[in-house]
């Protein structure tokens, strides 16, 4: 059972505490705006996509279970003044914003319907909230399943049988919507039967993938292995062959115009490993996170964060036989006075990127290796939407 | 002033307590053989050549301070008991094992001289042990100036003006029997003005770079910085330029006969990125590392150590202000039942390594890509002694 994050029906919301991963699951039940917000703010919820749907939704439920006014300009402002506080939850949040942009303008269209109730404008708000989750992870699911079958098709490792794949970060249910974009491609990976064995990276310096990446694989019974960031190359050299590596899937925070892709500090160091070990490199992202206005990655400013998240660290206190969950400490894990450099993400050129795998299929670069991004956009003419970066 | 992790006098014998770096700076006072084990097996003093270098002075202060038999025989007895005694220490550590063979056969030697006192197989014993100290700090000496001249003369950096260099794991005071290999290099361009950064990689999972390196470098006060594992490709692409960056420079647990190298896990990763990049990979070695008996690394059995040095980690505790010093705490940094794969070391082939510094000079690459090493060897017609592989 692929693990949730947020669990919605109408009106009703729960979602994983995030604070408490990997040691314990427990869920929280959002009844309002107000306790939302709060989920946010503490980041029981955490990545972009997820804080839009879990803000959007927790209106849902407020309104779904509340006395309204019959009055259907009194409920559009109602709804205005909520989204626009959930989204001082996280002012950067782009997702959030936009979110909440798109849910305003349904609101507004819905109240100035001729004859319009206050129950019409609340149903027009809900049901688009729950259309935007339904999406969100439907979008994700066909990523998975766009890359899953593209890796079968296109790797030497897939032609032999069930492959391996590495992945960085966490990209999973605990980042989206649900499902997940690269972790979504090894969960489709696995449900087809096409996974031999799933490698996860610890993720230095939040350590997402050893805490969520792994919290997740563990609890979806997907068989995998942890590794430091240090040990990919090894891992590729030595284990490459008995393993059946494929290569190895990441995320994206954005994606510019020409291919090249900022993601978490350390995806452009596996991209690197990745080429030199004949493997492929996949990034995995719906397009809301293709920036066609992003020129290249050089447009792209990287964020430079606190030293003391490299120096130190933070966990369940272990007795040396035993994790004491109740009792959570930091520790520091370097030399004092030692200077640090923490950059948040690098860029990764679209020259070390085999393909980009997105809701609407895998792009790869033409016979120049140039990556046509815009593509993506004229299927079904949707708009593009700019990411952020800057995340955990 | 350079670090000392040994320091000694005729009589006299103090270590740096390595359990209580980064945070604490303590001598433990060594009288006897007895003080040595003790501090080896509490893992106090650490590294291949140090252990040896302890455990042979720590005998020669006992010897010093303690009143003799005058029968030569007796002594030789005494000593041999000892050594013997030594060596269960860290019966792993070929070394040490090998020091103690060679203080054997002097004394033996000495004992057998015609007129011989219990005095003079003493001394015999005491100015070998003595002699080795010496002998191991001016090899690490000749290591670093090598290195540093090669390093200034054969880089595009090193041609443009002080240079920057990337280290990986612990090489120096710490390690050896003073000033270092790979450290000892950067040391070296540091006391010639030819430094202009030192960069440092964490080290997971043990950290002896965020721990023991960087602790070393903030002593010395030479300008350095820590990065994690996963930064070192985006530190070459972003601040090569800006930095200088000449290269990475690595120690070696063991040189095979054709220059491919076993060394702490994340060592094969970092000589990629160099290659991507086009700087200099280098490894800093003394002869005794090179083993000529292994043809290449294929022969090199990679030790596998315990997942739960991936997934726990110890530090002083720190209360969100300050670090309380007297509180170790260890955490756990990763989701429970997930396997591990904790390979402790890495093969990096000849083929991506540059050269390979030793206290004779530096050793390239012929123009069929091809290192000599045997002609380490040739000068001095030194023995080789194989190293070993395990050690923290």
């Amino acid at each position: 059972m692929v693990l949730q994050a947020i669990k919605y029906t109408r009106g009703q919301l729960e979602i994983l505490d995030q604070l408490k991963l990997p040691h314990a699951e427990g869920y929280d039940h959002i009844y309002s705006s107000t306790d939302a917000w709060h989920a946010i703010k503490e980041m029981r919820t955490r990545g972009a996509p997820a804080i839009a749907i879990v803000a959007a939704l927790a209106l849902a439920v407020e309104l779904t279970n509340m006395k309204l006014s019959s009055v259907a300009e009194e409920v559009q402002v109602f709804i205005t003044e909520k989204l626009d506080y959930l989204v001082t939850s996280r002012p950067t949040a782009v997702n959030l914003a936009d979110a909440a942009g798109k849910l305003r303008k349904i609101t507004e269209d819905a109240a100035k319907k001729e004859g319009a109730s206050g129950d019409f404008v609340r149903e027009a708000y809900v049901k688009a909230a729950e259309q935007m989750l339904v999406d969100d992870v439907s979008d994700n699911e066909n990523i998975g399943k766009h890359g899953a079958e593209w890796i079968v098709k296109n790797t030497e490792a897939g032609k032999k049988g069930p492959v391996s794949m590495l992945t960085h970060c966490n990209t999973g249910s605990l980042a989206t919507a649900g499902y997940g974009t690269a972790l979504g491609v090894i969960r489709s990976l696995h449900s087809s039967g096409s996974l031999k064995h799933a490698f996860c990276s610890e993720t230095r310096p939040y350590n997402q993938g050893s805490r969520l990446t792994a919290f997740e694989l563990v609890h979806d019974q997907i068989p995998a292995t942890l590794v430091t960031d240090s040990m990919a190359a090894a891992l590729l050299r030595l284990r490459g062959g008995s393993e059946n590596i494929a290569g190895i899937v990441v995320g994206a925070d954005r994606v510019a115009a020409n291919g090249d892709t900022a993601n978490k500090i350390g995806t452009y160091s596996l991209a690197i490993l990745a080429k030199h070990h004949g493997v492929k490199f996949l990034v995995a992202a719906p397009r809301t996170t293709i920036d066609l206005k992003t020129k290249s990655g050089a447009d792209i400013v990287i964020e430079e964060r606190a030293g003391k998240e490299v120096t130190l660290i933070k966990g369940p206190r272990h007795d040396g036989v035993n994790l004491d969950l109740a009792v959570v400490e930091t520790v520091s894990i370097a030399a004092n006075g030692i200077n640090v450099w923490n950059p948040a993400f690098d860029v990764t050129p679209a020259e070390l990127i085999d393909g980009i795998i997105t809701e609407v299929g895998v792009f790869e670069k033409d016979s120049e290796g140039i990556f046509h991004l815009e593509e993506a956009f004229q299927a079904k003419g949707s708009e593009v939407k700019p990411s952020t970066i800057g995340g955990l």
